[in-house]
């Protein structure tokens, strides 16, 4: 039986969907797959637990009894402790932080060091520094991993990389960010306010405490960065990106765009030529771009030989998005064996 | 740099679309992929022409030309000239026939004996003879890939099994016939009749001069066999599917479901507990499955941990579906080289 040791860093909403998607799954994995997931350390932001092999649903318990792992493990840096212990893979899914990448720029960066492959969530680290990621990966012949950084358990980064192998992406276009589209799906039904469709998004667990990532369309830019990187082989950062959020969008708006045909929808783009865009735009109602609703992403993938694509699943969620982290994990853990 | 040598069996369409796709593509594959394409085989209805690099635009010549390769190469049988020849990669392109599976079967069954991997974009085998054809390839140590068979360039098979690893699928729905969807398509927008459609579509090349095989729904049956098969691990064949074409549909059903904010749609549908069914649906309109327009083919899979997933592309055209055999293609000559 093989087996992948995973070293996951941050413990919030994803964090602890992947232990509840690991205790739910583990043993039908080594079953069915004949792969043994371990868990040899965890860490939030206050500490890190190492151990032979974590039980998921201890993890779970001590992080809801004591608030941090650090209560029954050590209160030490994760990219110290991660010098100590044996993994295979580390799981990235601290906070982002689009202006430094940190903290999860530096745990990505010493897991290469080590020579350990790196699967993440976490937006900020790929959106300040994509190409220096990429590079020392490949100079350490280690895999990165991100599917669940563009839309929680919408499939599209394998989906280019495994399945669209001979075929080139021209342009890239969807609605990336469930919150914004659940906060104007809500706007234009309800004919309310957006600052009443925030709050009614906050009371749902749809939106954070501040919002303005996602609002401000900064959420949005990350993904297209990512996207542009990794399927358009455009180099940029998130300071390339024209970015204009829905703070602006009245209910008006989307009334008058609604009677002449239109949705207003946060519409990210990018293109082989470099541009690279998040817009409020008024798309027809015809576009599936458009139909989207809710917290649902979509993209639009345009291709030289193989016509429109289109991909549509649940932008966010933390058993949704830890699938994804899993699937990448899985991924990963399969290629080594075959190469090793 | 890796080499792959294919021998193309069958020419219509697809066949012609996949040497068009090789002469557009080839070099591009050798420079940022590192693996050449080589085409030592191809045959159709009249024979075979072999050779050590034969070259995709003079195939299109002669075919054009003559009628039939056999003009310059050999009036055999294909499964005979595998047996004499250098090849990695069967491509079976040869016509659909639900009833045996043939040619293809014979010529699918033949490479797995000879111990070359398998990309089909031809459904009869497949919907005849699914468990037979896997458990000899698995006894053989061979690949067998057929993307396209469920839905010309809408990536599903690879989809799932290369990034949706972590999940189960518990159920698959869509519309997986662009030429039935276009019929309807028309239909509703323009109030004219079946017939009428149909002719429409005849006369774009949408629609084959007997089309039954769409209409009757046995296309959309054969590609929920596969996936059933493929996706849900459902071992079944074309009989067991349960199917109503839309050969009675009128243009006021059409009328008066739309007036309830239904479309009509021919959907098919396959579950965990081997429920397998193709039948028109009114599905609401606001329901994705009935947004999908034209040629578009969708796919809705249900899982149980990723949420909800859409995946839509266009069902047909000779270079969309020539893609996705060409993916396939390079996808065995990466895992061959991996692994060997």
């Amino acid at each position: 039986m093989r087996v992948v040791r995973l070293f996951v860093v941050g413990l919030g909403a994803v964090g602890q969907g992947l232990m509840r998607l690991l205790k739910k799954k583990r043993e039908q994995y080594a079953r069915e797959l004949g792969l043994r997931v371990e868990l040899v350390g965890v860490a939030d932001s206050r500490g890190v637990w190492t151990g032979e092999d974590l039980d998921p649903e201890e993890v779970l318990r001590v992080k809801s009894e004591h608030g941090t792992v650090a209560e029954v493990g050590e209160e030490v840096e994760a990219v110290q402790a991660m010098e100590d212990v044996e993994f295979d893979v580390l799981v990235e899914l601290t906070p982002t932080d689009i202006e430094t990448g940190e903290p999860g720029l530096s745990h990505i960066m010493k897991a290469i060091e080590l020579g350990r492959h790196v699967v993440t969530a976490n937006k900020g680290p790929l959106a300040v520094a994509y190409g220096e990621i990429m590079r020392a990966a490949e100079e350490n012949g280690v895999m990165i991993r991100y599917e669940a950084t563009a839309g929680g358990a919408m499939p599209v980064f394998n989906l280019v990389r495994e399945t669209l192998k001979s075929v080139d992406v021209l342009s890239i276009e969807g609605v990336l960010n469930g919150t914004v589209n659940y906060v104007l799906t809500r706007m234009e039904s309800e004919g309310i306010s957006l600052d009443d469709a925030i709050a009614d998004a906050q009371s749902r667990g749809i939106a954070e405490a501040d919002p303005s990532m996602d609002i401000e369309g900064w959420d949005t830019a990350c993904k297209i960065v990512i996207l542009a990187n990794s399927i358009l082989d455009v180099p940029c950062t998130i300071d390339d990106v024209d970015v204009t959020g829905i703070e602006d969008i009245t209910p008006e708006a989307i009334r008058i765009a609604n009677e002449r045909g239109y949705r207003i929808k946060l519409v990210g783009r990018a293109d082989r030529d470099g541009n690279l865009v998040v817009r409020p735009c008024l798309v027809p109602k015809s576009d599936p771009i458009a139909r989207v609703r809710g917290v649902m992403n979509v993209v639009r993938l345009e291709t030289d030989v193989a016509g429109t694509i289109y991909v549509s699943g649940r932008g966010a969620g933390p058993l949704e998005t830890a699938s994804a982290v899993m699937s990448d994990i899985i991924s990963i853990a399969e290629r080594a064996s075959r190469e090793g």
